[in-house]
């Protein structure tokens, strides 16, 4: 399907031709406004490691049939147009949208509110199938998004709407584990990597009152960390200081993409308790004797559901809690990969579109 | 220290010299009475892989510091003597010991029942270091085996003695995950490998209630998995089978101690739901987005402290769930290893004295 001539609302998006090309302004269609559909006049966007990964895939990772493609999962902007049918949203309503656009939504994970386990997957914001005609869904670095209600969020107001686009990927990516593993005051919470996402793990930790502890391999990073609101914090490369903090915590957010042992921080969790892993390691190293003693877990997770997003954005909007920010001209898309790639960007980029 | 010219109770024990050497009879010196001690004339004593890897160990496995070496930790006998202090036993009680003689009883672990994960880590029943004389324990192939009664237990009457061995390290291994995860009716329990352990898990499972599923490498095994009381049994070299089983089990065991891809038991874990390894697997072998996808769990556990030994004691004494034993005289020990390294057992030997 020619995406660029079909019938459709035309916008302008920031498209990688091909993997491992520039990103660069490319005029498209979306879908006509179906009846619970509503058109989103983009704002900001943050700029998440999967756009990176997706348009700069490593060596074989590369995926052709994905091209030309919008990143951006992570949308923040107003809505000018509704559907006919839509009754959650008006023009004018400030909005975000994540990373999951639609759903099966006969599942039971889907009646449940955890649409992101949907048993028929769900669709992505870019990259995804359209469940209605089949075309590619693209993302949000685009001057608009269009999408049924039912994956809209009411932005809060009182937030910085540059603030609450990361909310929509990496926090509700660290939401979702405080709330399953029932993260309250009186527990210690161990976050492991101390950028897009563990920044926001920390303040989500503290914000439920639980007593924090982040992990950096920069020692440069320690102050930050503190500010951001750790009680505490330990320099992972210092085996001893790791060492010491034995059998402390009840649930460790490990942020971190790269494989790197676990063993330590199995051994860190009080016994029956949890280690989650939020960056996408494989392999995931670990010696099988540090999970046994104590009874240990190793749990991964990512994204969320409806229920969690909605809860997700109360929360931050209540106890305004916001992502730290560096915003960028939609333009500098290409400095915000780059610096993304160097890990330099305190703690997340949002594009201006 | 020489052991076989000690002070103490002269007993004979079948014995390896050194790794790899086939066991002999041995006379050595058991510890003299303490005062919370009781002497335990031992009748049977089950044959675990624990045994087998400790006297035949595999190449660069080799621990010759802990040599001679008595095996056996699955220990059933009558007490002959107590100490002067004893009050929970007397002489001619039907008593069982299991692989654990002694902790430091005042870590949090300790004080919970679970001295399993004693933070000064539990004296093992043989190749651990008495925690008084700093003497090695030997296990219970031997004709006497001297405990603190607090690591002693009442044997239940109903039960052939022979079939209670197994329970003491096998038994308590499948029980105690069975009872952290918190198995009853209405759950489905999956079982991974039905030998030594894998049999009481499904005995046990099936006894709290649970439609319980079998998975066996061997077809040849089926009929029989059922008969000890599966629901149903899925040879897990069929593919398509397992993977039918997606999204269906609240909690599975596996109790395979060879490496192998968790990948497929993961995926037919419920959301949010946990696959214990009872084996010792390393690596654990796994795709972590098969982890990831629906938030699910892996956890190791293995033996048990004095609270779940007691109760699983008396759940298996109330419901008559024994070990399917082979019963071979103590001298056909040699044979006993043999037929457990070629996987020629149905389900546990178990020596008898």
């Amino acid at each position: 399907m020619e995406l660029d001539v079909q019938q459709g609302r035309m916008t302008t998006g920031w498209a990688a031709q091909a993997p491992g090309e520039p990103l660069r302004p490319w005029r498209f269609a979306r879908r006509e406004l179906r009846p619970t559909d509503v058109a989103v006049r983009v704002t900001h966007a943050g700029v998440c490691f999967t756009d990176l990964d997706h348009v700069r895939p490593e060596p074989g990772q590369e995926r052709p049939e994905l091209f030309p493609l919008v990143p951006g999962h992570e949308i923040v902007g107003e809505v000018t147009e509704v559907g006919s049918a839509v009754d959650r949203f008006a023009a004018g309503d400030a909005v975000c949208v994540g990373n999951i656009v639609d759903s099966c939504g006969r599942c039971p994970a889907c009646l449940g509110g955890d649409q992101e386990f949907c048993r028929e997957f769900p669709t992505l914001t870019y990259g995804g199938h359209d469940r209605v005609d089949g075309s590619m869904t693209q993302g949000g670095f685009a001057d608009e998004y269009v999408v049924d209600q039912a994956f809209a969020y009411h932005r809060p107001a009182a937030l910085d709407p540059a603030a609450v686009a990361p909310l929509m990927c990496a926090g509700v990516t660290c939401w979702v584990p405080l709330r399953t593993w029932g993260v309250e005051a009186g527990q210690t919470v161990g976050v492991i990597g101390i950028g897009g996402l563990g920044h926001l793990a920390v303040k989500l930790a503290k914000g439920l009152g639980a007593e924090v502890v982040a992990f950096t391999s920069s020692p440069g990073k320690a102050a930050a960390a503190l500010e951001l609101g750790a009680d505490e914090v330990v320099v992972s490369s210092d085996e001893e200081a790791v060492a010491a903090q034995r059998e402390r915590f009840d649930l460790i957010l490990d942020t971190v993409p790269r494989p790197h042992d676990l063993s330590p921080y199995l051994t860190a969790l009080r016994f029956d308790r949890t280690l989650c892993s939020l960056g996408i390691q494989s392999p995931m190293l670990f010696d099988p004797q540090a999970l046994r003693f104590g009874r240990k877990r190793l749990a991964g997770a990512g994204s969320g559901g409806i229920a969690a997003t909605r809860e997700l954005l109360d929360f931050c909007g209540e106890r305004g809690i916001g992502a730290e920010v560096e915003v960028l001209p939609a333009a500098e898309v290409g400095t915000a990969l780059d610096r993304l790639a160097a890990n330099d960007v305190r703690y997340r980029f949002v594009l201006r579109m």
